[in-house]
């Protein structure tokens, strides 16, 4: 492995060598990944289809695009990233996803499911219309293949010209085990042993047909016809369109070479079908491979993860949505692949008959929870704040329209950390918050997140969405009565500013105030536990008084929280000094939580020093205008 | 018909009768939408199919869930709704589409296309839970299955243990001719005749089978427990979970009844394929069923629309962008099943080969422009303001976090009038403007479009959204220099108020500021050519003459241009006074644009009184202040 730096280096290894290759591989991955995290089981699943792929195709001429991304680990390592693989998912260090940006082999971004061949028909199309030679590879998981927009682009190119290769990964897991008619018929595929014989048989049968009588002649012309259904076990996808190559084992080098060598020299497009396995060479890995999927820091003797395990957001909601399950039969919830990273898991084993695991399929679960709902049932739809952007038409179109009660538990709200700009969750209020009957919490502890819950379930109506942020947060920050709809608390007092926020920056808000009280100014805190409807009278009066407004959030200010403050503000008479705090318009790198929440100064002693320097900028002009 | 108002009116009669009912109801349609306008030729296609659900269903108990619903005239005409049928689409009358508000009948609101599977899905499993009986039956047309949640909802069906029935009504159409892999399938399975054939010849052949030698005997072994690929003609469905039953004549009462009534006694998921023909029994919609799919008043006689044809924004749109592809060859168009519509007819003509139509899938034409994009095409995706709600996530993700030159021609934004709710594309600033990368632009006219148009294909880079109305506009308001990034236009000059406006709202501007002359005060009126980046300077620099902001756009107000406006202009340290104009917090009903312009207050007169009163009143104010 020492050798390998670049995708020419492995064209030279003969068999042994790249068997010996994939092991050191794998042993590079398990100890690299023990100490950063990361995604592990996806790409110990792919050590020898990687090596295939750069082995068959060139790169970076020849185009390979993974969908998803968390599976390009083995494909950095051999394209020249080796040496800073311990940086991966650090800030300023490698992406934990393909990125164009940082290497000319990744051919396009990914992050989120179900891309990948969308994005390589237009490259294929491009390529074609340019009169340029290359191939163009998708490598897409059984699980992403669920997603809608896999199959929209399914459709489109098994009619168009344009040669294009799909690497159907199969390895029956999306993120967790995978779900739907689609899966079970890929298991069909990979365990009916007709479907792996082929031709030798039929054409046995095939001769032996003129023996017949007459009218069976005549009826098994037809059937000749139609010989491919039994020939071709890819039907589905011979359907479509693709030409189908497989099953084949997606850990058998030789076979993966020759079969991607046949689909590079195929025309038009190619469905290769490879059966992998899922943390394959590490045990703990092959048998929990969804705990696996992306993993904390872990000791690689054990399995055992290092980082004391303590309870987050989604353990409180897990265990509060039982509770409420358990009091109102009519709750039921949802996921789209998701069950362990939103905390259902708990709800699951609970209620397994009001659980429904849809599979990477966003779009979906928003209108199938939608009718759950039109029906009397009460949805509770766990989702990942930026995998819920998938399914904005959803929630505008089939639930807020009828004003339908789905309620939204958004997971990963504001800054996601190590999974950088792909996953980051500091969109959802920007795209919720002017949809109409739309109502959006967001708690700023954990004793909050259950009330909410409660609320949302029991005494709502309509659209809820509560947002709260990954990894742990404070258990109660104060004691907060019963909720009512659109109230806020005012939980300081002062008077020389007004510091609106919203969710986790509640926490930093109070130490802002603290801070500014060691200085002989005051401030009043307003907890905003309704977005929307906001609260306006409390934010006014306290404006009035302070003349100053601050908002703080854990989103973007580009149509987010504080802006809707203003509007709402300004939309009554009000216009006061305001100053926004959250994330500026661009997109926010990976890192770590802390780092980037010190990065872009959203800490308590960045922002008081901001509301310091605000407050004795406008006294400045105060004073003048007195004078 | 005359005696026809509910189902159970149709469940008496014979067959005879049915045909004379369908005869009746389709003159009864040519002769009202002839009138009104609408959608036509998909709801000619489904008359006998709504007879024969509404007779083999008992509605409103069992629920009929229409996908799109642009084919629900017929069952609203037969739920009750026939002596209403003249106010469809009016303000205040009959909705085109199917509204739960509106009638017990129809169970589930639609617009957007796919949708009705999810939300079937979601109340047969809540009826389940609920131990309730009755049939659950989404219909869905060929053209609505190519939208990829429509595929994540059959994959979840297909493995669900709930009865439910899928129609699927397939006329080779969705809005315009189909396109993509799944087409070709279906097509197939309409007209080889093998398909047709079942059961008996596979009978034959398989009691001869015995008569074969050995070996081929025990192949065969094996074709027998595979022969359902050569009897079932609707494999894929089959495979994804679904018991396929067809392909059977949807203009054929008694067959479709006999074969709903063998779905609603199969067990699990049942998919029955339906042919109709779309435009059936009218000449000109059955020879043009895209132009009659949806169409304006037209003489019956002729089938010539009757309104005079006034060049709309699509059809500038369409113009200009064939002028600028013969200046850059780069240029590629896409649209979502939308040629027409969207004016790109003349495009696909002139440039086959560079113009792409995926069918109903928004999701795969955003990213597959991003294919296309990263490799060095310059791809114009037109689609409607409503549907590229659709494709949310994929413009952030796909396009936007990799910078990408992809232009979005953006139609219908802002009110579209008769389609109403579902359609209003009243929401695109909110949910573009706080994408990181993104540039908006919006034309007061004609002359604009044409310039913009020009400057995002060949001068920008990067995304780019230009949003313009539906129908007719002004073709040139004012001359205006080259488009400079991120520069708006002052257009008039005062002292009493700022307006800031964008798109068609800048005419309304013009229109106040004359109005607010008459009355010896005056305006600055400002274009902002850019919704982003927003030209703060001109915005500021006026205002801090003025001191009153008023802003004007065809967008929710929530998170709109005046919010964004609000936001920059605060962010600097300035604040004054401020009124945006807009559409309010709720979704906006059908009607025609120049009722709900008044009804929205919207219009010139509306908006200068109410600027008049904000400038009376901040002037009492300031007066009283002096004192």
């Amino acid at each position: 492995m020492d050798s390998i730096n670049f995708p020419d280096d492995i064209k030279k290894l003969n068999l042994e060598q790249l068997k010996q290759l994939a092991g050191e591989i794998r042993s590079f991955l398990i100890e690299k990944v023990s100490k950063t995290g990361g995604h592990l089981a996806s790409n110990l699943g792919v050590v020898e289809l990687t090596l295939a792929l750069h082995r068959v195709f060139n790169t970076p001429e020849d185009k390979i695009i993974w969908d998803v991304g968390h599976q390009c680990y083995v494909h950095k390592i051999i394209t020249g990233r080796k040496d800073r693989f311990d940086t991966i998912r650090k800030l300023g260090g490698l992406s934990g996803f393909p990125k164009s940006a940082e290497s000319e082999y990744d051919a396009f971004n990914t992050g989120h499911s179900s891309t990948s061949i969308s994005a390589a028909l237009g490259i294929a199309k491009a390529r074609d219309l340019r009169k340029e030679k290359y191939s163009v590879v998708a490598v897409i998981g059984d699980g992403a293949l669920t997603g809608g927009m896999a199959f929209e682009a399914l459709n489109d190119a098994g009619r168009s010209p344009n040669n294009l290769i799909v690497v159907l990964n199969d390895n029956e897991m999306s993120i967790s085990k995978n779900v739907g008619g689609l899966s079970v018929y890929l298991s069909k595929i990979r365990t009916e042993p007709f479907y792996f014989k082929v031709k030798e048989d039929i054409d046995i049968i095939l001769n032996k047909i003129p023996a017949i009588g007459k009218s069976a002649v005549k009826a098994l012309g037809r059937v000749k016809g139609t010989i491919k259904y039994m020939i071709m076990p890819g039907i589905v996808f011979e359907e479509l369109g693709f030409k189908y190559l497989g099953p084949i084992d997606g850990h058998n080098i030789a076979e993966l070479e020759n079969v991607l060598t046949r689909a590079k020299n195929t025309k038009g497009p190619v469905l290769v079908h490879v059966c992998t396995q899922k943390g394959r060479g590490y045990t703990y890995a092959e048998k929990n491979p969804a705990v696996f999927h992306g993993i904390s820091p872990f000791e690689v003797e054990t399995g055992e993860v290092i980082a004391n395990k303590v309870p987050g957001y989604s353990d409180v909601f897990g265990s509060e949505i039982v509770r409420i399950a358990e009091k109102e039969e009519r709750v039921v919830a949802l996921t789209a692949a998701m069950p362990h990273g939103t905390g259902l898991i708990k709800f699951s084993k609970r209620f397994p008959e009001r659980f429904f695991d849809v599979g990477i399929a966003e779009q979906h679960a928003v209108t199938f929870g939608a009718g759950l709902a039109k029906n009397g049932m009460i949805p509770v739809i766990a989702l990942y704040s930026s995998f819920l952007q998938r399914a904005y038409d959803q929630v505008v179109h089939d639930v807020a329209l009828q004003n339908l009660h789905v309620v939204f538990a958004i997971d990963r709200a504001g800054i996601v950390g190590e999974d950088g700009e792909t996953h980051q969750g500091i969109y959802d209020i920007s795209f919720l918050r002017h949809i109409p009957n739309m109502t959006i919490l967001a708690p700023c502890d954990y004793n909050e997140l259950a009330k909410m819950l409660e609320y949302a379930v029991l005494e709502h109506s309509g659209p809820i969405a509560i947002r709260y942020p990954r990894g742990a947060g404070p258990e109660k920050l104060f004691d907060t009565p019963d909720i009512k709809l659109g109230q806020s608390l005012l939980i300081s007092e002062g008077n020389d500013v007004t510091i609106a926020a919203v969710g986790n920056k509640v926490e930093v808000a109070m130490k802002v105030a603290e801070k500014l009280k060691e200085t002989g100014l005051s401030a009043d805190v307003i907890y905003c536990r309704f977005i929307k409807p906001l609260d306006s009278n409390t934010i006014i009066n306290s404006v009035l008084k302070t003349k100053r407004l601050v908002t703080i959030e854990d989103n973007t200010v580009e149509g987010g929280f504080g802006s809707r403050v203003l509007e709402t503000i300004n939309q009554k008479g009000i216009n006061v000094t305001t100053r926004m705090f959250g994330y500026p318009d661009a997109f926010i790198p990976h890192g770590s939580i802390k780092e980037l929440v010190h990065m872009y100064r959203l800490d308590p002693d960045s922002i008081f020093n901001d509301v310091l320097k605000l407050i004795n900028k406008s006294k400045v002009k105060e004073f003048r205008a007195i004078r």
